[in-house]
Protein backbone atom coordinates (compact mmCIF):
# COMPACT_ATOMS: atom_id res chain seq x y z
CA UNK A 1 0.00 0.00 0.00
CA UNK A 2 1.62 3.28 -1.02
CA UNK A 3 2.43 5.79 2.00
CA UNK A 4 0.03 8.53 1.04
CA UNK A 5 -3.25 6.62 0.65
CA UNK A 6 -2.15 4.82 3.74
CA UNK A 7 -2.25 8.14 5.46
CA UNK A 8 -5.35 8.67 4.15
CA UNK A 9 -6.74 5.89 5.10
CA UNK A 10 -5.92 6.33 8.81
CA UNK A 11 -7.16 10.01 8.68
CA UNK A 12 -10.62 8.66 7.60
CA UNK A 13 -10.71 5.42 10.75
CA UNK A 14 -9.57 8.24 13.26
CA UNK A 15 -12.36 10.65 12.13
CA UNK A 16 -14.69 7.60 12.43
CA UNK A 17 -13.40 6.46 15.36
CA UNK A 18 -13.86 10.02 17.47
CA UNK A 19 -17.14 10.29 16.21
CA UNK A 20 -18.00 7.17 17.89
CA UNK A 21 -16.74 8.72 20.95
CA UNK A 22 -18.86 11.54 20.29
CA UNK A 23 -22.17 9.02 19.91
CA UNK A 24 -20.77 7.03 22.91
CA UNK A 25 -21.34 10.23 25.21
CA UNK A 26 -24.58 11.31 23.39
CA UNK A 27 -26.46 7.99 23.76
CA UNK A 28 -25.77 8.07 27.21
CA UNK A 29 -27.81 10.79 27.93
CA UNK A 30 -30.16 10.34 25.29
CA UNK A 31 -32.48 7.81 27.16
CA UNK A 32 -33.03 10.54 29.50
CA UNK A 33 -34.12 12.89 27.28
CA UNK A 34 -36.19 10.74 25.04
CA UNK A 35 -39.74 11.81 27.16
CA UNK A 36 -41.10 8.02 26.71
CA UNK A 37 -40.00 4.46 27.03
CA UNK A 38 -40.22 3.57 23.89
CA UNK A 39 -37.73 5.96 22.32
CA UNK A 40 -35.75 5.85 25.47
CA UNK A 41 -35.40 2.25 23.97
CA UNK A 42 -34.22 3.20 20.59
CA UNK A 43 -31.12 5.28 22.22
CA UNK A 44 -30.84 2.76 24.50
CA UNK A 45 -29.99 -0.30 21.61
CA UNK A 46 -28.11 1.95 19.55
CA UNK A 47 -25.84 2.73 22.49
CA UNK A 48 -24.87 -1.31 22.75
CA UNK A 49 -24.49 -1.43 19.23
CA UNK A 50 -22.29 1.90 19.52
CA UNK A 51 -19.64 0.29 21.66
CA UNK A 52 -19.32 -2.69 18.88
CA UNK A 53 -18.55 0.22 16.41
CA UNK A 54 -15.78 1.60 18.95
CA UNK A 55 -13.99 -1.51 19.34
CA UNK A 56 -14.15 -2.71 15.50
CA UNK A 57 -12.79 0.71 14.40
CA UNK A 58 -10.08 0.86 17.36
CA UNK A 59 -8.91 -2.65 16.56
CA UNK A 60 -8.73 -1.35 12.70
CA UNK A 61 -7.05 1.53 14.11
CA UNK A 62 -4.52 -0.60 15.79
CA UNK A 63 -3.74 -3.34 12.53
CA UNK A 64 -2.67 0.40 11.21
CA UNK A 65 -0.10 1.24 13.87
CA UNK A 66 -2.60 3.85 15.26
CA UNK A 67 -2.15 3.13 19.35
CA UNK A 68 -4.52 3.75 21.68
CA UNK A 69 -2.94 6.94 22.97
CA UNK A 70 -2.98 8.06 19.51
CA UNK A 71 -6.83 7.41 18.94
CA UNK A 72 -7.37 9.37 22.68
CA UNK A 73 -5.39 11.99 21.26
CA UNK A 74 -7.18 12.40 18.09
CA UNK A 75 -10.44 12.18 19.52
CA UNK A 76 -9.98 15.32 22.11
CA UNK A 77 -8.94 17.86 19.41
CA UNK A 78 -10.51 16.00 16.30
CA UNK A 79 -10.04 19.65 15.20
CA UNK A 80 -13.00 18.96 11.60
CA UNK A 81 -15.23 16.60 12.00
CA UNK A 82 -17.59 15.86 15.14
CA UNK A 83 -16.21 17.55 18.12
CA UNK A 84 -18.28 20.10 19.71
CA UNK A 85 -21.35 19.16 17.61
CA UNK A 86 -23.19 17.44 20.60
CA UNK A 87 -22.51 19.95 22.77
CA UNK A 88 -23.61 22.55 20.83
CA UNK A 89 -26.71 20.76 19.47
CA UNK A 90 -27.23 20.48 23.57
CA UNK A 91 -30.64 18.74 22.68
CA UNK A 92 -32.94 19.45 25.76
CA UNK A 93 -36.28 18.82 24.52
CA UNK A 94 -37.42 15.28 23.10
CA UNK A 95 -37.71 16.75 19.71
CA UNK A 96 -34.13 18.45 19.35
CA UNK A 97 -33.17 15.07 20.27
CA UNK A 98 -34.64 13.61 17.45
CA UNK A 99 -33.41 16.49 15.40
CA UNK A 100 -30.12 16.51 16.64
CA UNK A 101 -29.84 12.18 16.73
CA UNK A 102 -30.59 11.98 12.93
CA UNK A 103 -28.43 14.59 12.03
CA UNK A 104 -25.64 12.83 13.65
CA UNK A 105 -26.53 9.35 12.12
CA UNK A 106 -26.21 10.98 8.61
CA UNK A 107 -23.13 12.41 9.81
CA UNK A 108 -21.54 8.69 10.60
CA UNK A 109 -23.09 7.60 7.32
CA UNK A 110 -21.72 9.92 5.15
CA UNK A 111 -18.01 9.46 7.27
CA UNK A 112 -18.43 5.77 6.65
CA UNK A 113 -19.08 5.92 2.71
CA UNK A 114 -16.22 8.08 2.64
CA UNK A 115 -14.03 5.37 4.66
CA UNK A 116 -15.67 2.52 2.76
CA UNK A 117 -14.37 3.96 -0.32
CA UNK A 118 -10.67 5.28 0.57
CA UNK A 119 -10.60 1.51 2.09
CA UNK A 120 -11.14 -0.06 -1.20
CA UNK A 121 -9.17 2.36 -2.93
CA UNK A 122 -6.49 0.95 -0.58
CA UNK A 123 -7.41 -2.72 -1.22
CA UNK A 124 -8.15 -3.17 2.81
CA UNK A 125 -10.55 -5.38 2.67
CA UNK A 126 -10.79 -6.04 6.35
CA UNK A 127 -11.24 -2.43 6.89
CA UNK A 128 -14.08 -1.80 3.72
CA UNK A 129 -16.07 -4.79 5.59
CA UNK A 130 -16.09 -3.14 8.62
CA UNK A 131 -17.11 0.37 7.02
CA UNK A 132 -20.00 -1.65 5.63
CA UNK A 133 -21.69 -3.21 8.45
CA UNK A 134 -21.92 -0.20 10.72
CA UNK A 135 -22.82 1.94 7.65
CA UNK A 136 -25.91 -0.70 7.65
CA UNK A 137 -26.06 -0.15 11.86
CA UNK A 138 -26.13 3.57 11.56
CA UNK A 139 -29.03 3.61 8.53
CA UNK A 140 -31.07 1.14 9.91
CA UNK A 141 -30.61 3.69 13.25
CA UNK A 142 -31.21 6.69 11.59
CA UNK A 143 -34.50 5.00 10.16
CA UNK A 144 -35.22 4.39 13.63
CA UNK A 145 -34.55 7.87 15.39
CA UNK A 146 -37.11 8.71 12.64
CA UNK A 147 -39.92 6.39 13.57
CA UNK A 148 -39.90 8.47 17.20
CA UNK A 149 -40.75 12.11 15.42
CA UNK A 150 -44.44 11.35 15.83
CA UNK A 151 -43.95 10.94 19.42
CA UNK A 152 -41.50 13.57 20.06
CA UNK A 153 -44.09 16.08 19.08
CA UNK A 154 -46.66 14.22 20.70
CA UNK A 155 -44.43 15.10 23.94
CA UNK A 156 -43.36 18.64 22.97
CA UNK A 157 -47.15 19.23 23.01
CA UNK A 158 -48.03 17.62 25.91
CA UNK A 159 -45.17 19.29 27.99
CA UNK A 160 -46.41 22.71 27.24
CA UNK A 161 -50.54 21.95 27.95
CA UNK A 162 -50.78 22.75 24.07
CA UNK A 163 -52.86 19.78 22.71
CA UNK A 164 -55.24 21.60 20.83
CA UNK B 1 -55.87 28.02 17.73
CA UNK B 2 -55.16 27.59 21.09
CA UNK B 3 -52.28 29.43 22.70
CA UNK B 4 -50.01 27.33 23.55
CA UNK B 5 -50.23 25.40 20.14
CA UNK B 6 -49.57 28.64 18.79
CA UNK B 7 -46.15 29.15 20.75
CA UNK B 8 -44.98 26.06 19.88
CA UNK B 9 -45.59 26.31 16.19
CA UNK B 10 -43.74 29.94 16.20
CA UNK B 11 -40.97 27.92 17.89
CA UNK B 12 -40.18 25.31 15.32
CA UNK B 13 -40.57 27.93 12.51
CA UNK B 14 -37.77 29.57 14.33
CA UNK B 15 -35.65 27.03 14.64
CA UNK B 16 -36.00 26.72 10.57
CA UNK B 17 -35.70 29.97 10.02
CA UNK B 18 -32.07 29.88 12.22
CA UNK B 19 -31.27 26.55 10.24
CA UNK B 20 -31.52 28.17 6.87
CA UNK B 21 -29.82 31.38 7.93
CA UNK B 22 -27.19 28.86 9.11
CA UNK B 23 -27.77 27.13 5.44
CA UNK B 24 -26.69 30.23 3.87
CA UNK B 25 -23.99 31.29 5.30
CA UNK B 26 -22.31 27.68 4.85
CA UNK B 27 -23.56 27.62 1.25
CA UNK B 28 -21.82 30.53 0.06
CA UNK B 29 -18.58 28.94 1.12
CA UNK B 30 -19.16 25.68 -0.21
CA UNK B 31 -18.74 25.99 -3.95
CA UNK B 32 -14.85 27.07 -2.91
CA UNK B 33 -14.11 23.73 -0.66
CA UNK B 34 -16.05 21.66 -3.28
CA UNK B 35 -13.18 20.90 -5.12
CA UNK B 36 -14.43 20.23 -8.44
CA UNK B 37 -16.74 22.07 -10.53
CA UNK B 38 -19.75 19.31 -10.64
CA UNK B 39 -19.85 19.48 -6.65
CA UNK B 40 -19.42 23.67 -6.87
CA UNK B 41 -22.82 23.57 -9.21
CA UNK B 42 -24.57 21.47 -6.48
CA UNK B 43 -23.62 23.94 -3.86
CA UNK B 44 -24.80 27.17 -5.85
CA UNK B 45 -27.83 24.79 -7.08
CA UNK B 46 -29.11 24.61 -3.42
CA UNK B 47 -28.32 27.83 -2.40
CA UNK B 48 -30.42 29.27 -5.06
CA UNK B 49 -33.05 27.41 -3.79
CA UNK B 50 -32.27 28.02 0.21
CA UNK B 51 -32.91 31.62 -0.35
CA UNK B 52 -36.26 30.85 -1.39
CA UNK B 53 -36.90 28.33 1.52
CA UNK B 54 -35.90 31.57 3.77
CA UNK B 55 -38.21 33.58 2.40
CA UNK B 56 -41.02 31.31 2.69
CA UNK B 57 -40.55 30.47 6.01
CA UNK B 58 -39.74 34.03 6.93
CA UNK B 59 -43.58 35.14 5.66
CA UNK B 60 -44.92 31.77 7.79
CA UNK B 61 -43.05 33.54 10.50
CA UNK B 62 -44.43 37.07 9.91
CA UNK B 63 -47.91 35.57 9.13
CA UNK B 64 -47.94 34.55 12.92
CA UNK B 65 -46.71 38.26 14.21
CA UNK B 66 -43.16 37.21 14.51
CA UNK B 67 -41.52 40.28 12.51
CA UNK B 68 -38.32 40.21 11.44
CA UNK B 69 -36.29 41.88 14.12
CA UNK B 70 -37.33 39.11 16.06
CA UNK B 71 -36.29 36.44 13.80
CA UNK B 72 -33.05 38.09 13.84
CA UNK B 73 -32.69 37.99 16.94
CA UNK B 74 -33.59 34.68 17.33
CA UNK B 75 -31.00 33.68 14.55
CA UNK B 76 -28.72 35.07 16.42
CA UNK B 77 -29.00 33.41 20.05
CA UNK B 78 -30.54 30.30 18.64
CA UNK B 79 -29.26 28.36 21.71
CA UNK B 80 -30.50 24.16 21.07
CA UNK B 81 -30.19 23.92 17.55
CA UNK B 82 -28.63 24.63 14.72
CA UNK B 83 -26.42 27.27 15.95
CA UNK B 84 -22.59 26.79 15.62
CA UNK B 85 -23.21 23.70 13.59
CA UNK B 86 -21.14 25.14 10.44
CA UNK B 87 -18.78 26.82 12.48
CA UNK B 88 -17.91 23.51 14.51
CA UNK B 89 -17.54 21.32 11.79
CA UNK B 90 -15.98 24.03 9.70
CA UNK B 91 -14.69 21.71 7.13
CA UNK B 92 -11.88 22.26 5.05
CA UNK B 93 -11.55 19.74 2.49
CA UNK B 94 -13.79 17.95 0.00
CA UNK B 95 -14.46 14.76 2.05
CA UNK B 96 -15.25 17.01 5.02
CA UNK B 97 -17.40 19.00 3.24
CA UNK B 98 -19.43 16.66 1.74
CA UNK B 99 -19.68 14.41 5.45
CA UNK B 100 -20.99 17.96 7.53
CA UNK B 101 -23.27 19.00 4.24
CA UNK B 102 -24.87 15.72 4.00
CA UNK B 103 -25.73 15.81 8.22
CA UNK B 104 -26.79 19.59 7.83
CA UNK B 105 -29.29 18.64 5.41
CA UNK B 106 -30.77 15.62 7.62
CA UNK B 107 -30.63 18.12 10.67
CA UNK B 108 -32.97 20.20 7.97
CA UNK B 109 -35.07 17.00 7.27
CA UNK B 110 -35.77 15.90 10.82
CA UNK B 111 -36.81 19.40 11.97
CA UNK B 112 -39.13 20.08 8.87
CA UNK B 113 -40.43 16.64 9.57
CA UNK B 114 -41.00 18.21 13.29
CA UNK B 115 -42.47 21.27 12.06
CA UNK B 116 -45.00 20.02 9.30
CA UNK B 117 -46.37 17.69 12.25
CA UNK B 118 -47.00 20.31 14.41
CA UNK B 119 -48.40 22.67 11.56
CA UNK B 120 -50.66 20.30 11.01
CA UNK B 121 -51.73 19.54 14.80
CA UNK B 122 -52.25 23.13 14.83
CA UNK B 123 -54.27 23.29 11.74
CA UNK B 124 -51.93 25.60 9.90
CA UNK B 125 -52.99 24.00 6.30
CA UNK B 126 -50.36 26.67 4.90
CA UNK B 127 -47.31 26.18 7.07
CA UNK B 128 -47.53 22.27 6.27
CA UNK B 129 -47.65 22.63 2.84
CA UNK B 130 -44.70 24.55 3.12
CA UNK B 131 -43.02 22.54 5.52
CA UNK B 132 -43.87 19.59 2.61
CA UNK B 133 -42.09 21.42 0.04
CA UNK B 134 -38.94 22.53 1.15
CA UNK B 135 -38.51 18.93 2.98
CA UNK B 136 -38.99 17.56 -0.66
CA UNK B 137 -36.55 19.97 -1.48
CA UNK B 138 -33.75 19.21 1.49
CA UNK B 139 -33.95 15.32 0.99
CA UNK B 140 -33.48 15.67 -3.10
CA UNK B 141 -30.76 18.08 -1.65
CA UNK B 142 -29.12 15.28 0.52
CA UNK B 143 -28.96 12.87 -2.27
CA UNK B 144 -27.24 15.40 -4.54
CA UNK B 145 -24.58 15.36 -1.86
CA UNK B 146 -24.73 11.83 -1.36
CA UNK B 147 -23.73 11.72 -5.25
CA UNK B 148 -20.14 14.04 -4.76
CA UNK B 149 -18.63 11.11 -2.20
CA UNK B 150 -17.10 9.36 -4.76
CA UNK B 151 -15.60 12.63 -6.60
CA UNK B 152 -15.02 13.90 -2.86
CA UNK B 153 -12.90 10.94 -1.92
CA UNK B 154 -11.08 10.85 -5.23
CA UNK B 155 -9.71 14.73 -4.91
CA UNK B 156 -8.57 14.05 -1.17
CA UNK B 157 -6.40 11.74 -2.37
CA UNK B 158 -5.49 13.29 -5.61
CA UNK B 159 -4.56 16.32 -3.23
CA UNK B 160 -2.44 14.31 -0.92
CA UNK B 161 -0.82 12.42 -4.03
CA UNK B 162 -2.26 9.63 -2.62
CA UNK B 163 -3.95 7.53 -5.52
CA UNK B 164 -2.72 4.08 -5.17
Amino acid sequence: MAKNIEEQLVKYLTDVHALEEQALQQLKKAAQIAGDPETAQVYRDHLAETEEQERLVRARLEAHGAGPSRVKDVAMKVGGLGAGLTAQLSPDTPGKLAASSFSFEHLEIASYELLHRVAQRAGDEETATVAQRILEQERAAAQKVAGTFDRAVERSLQDQGATA
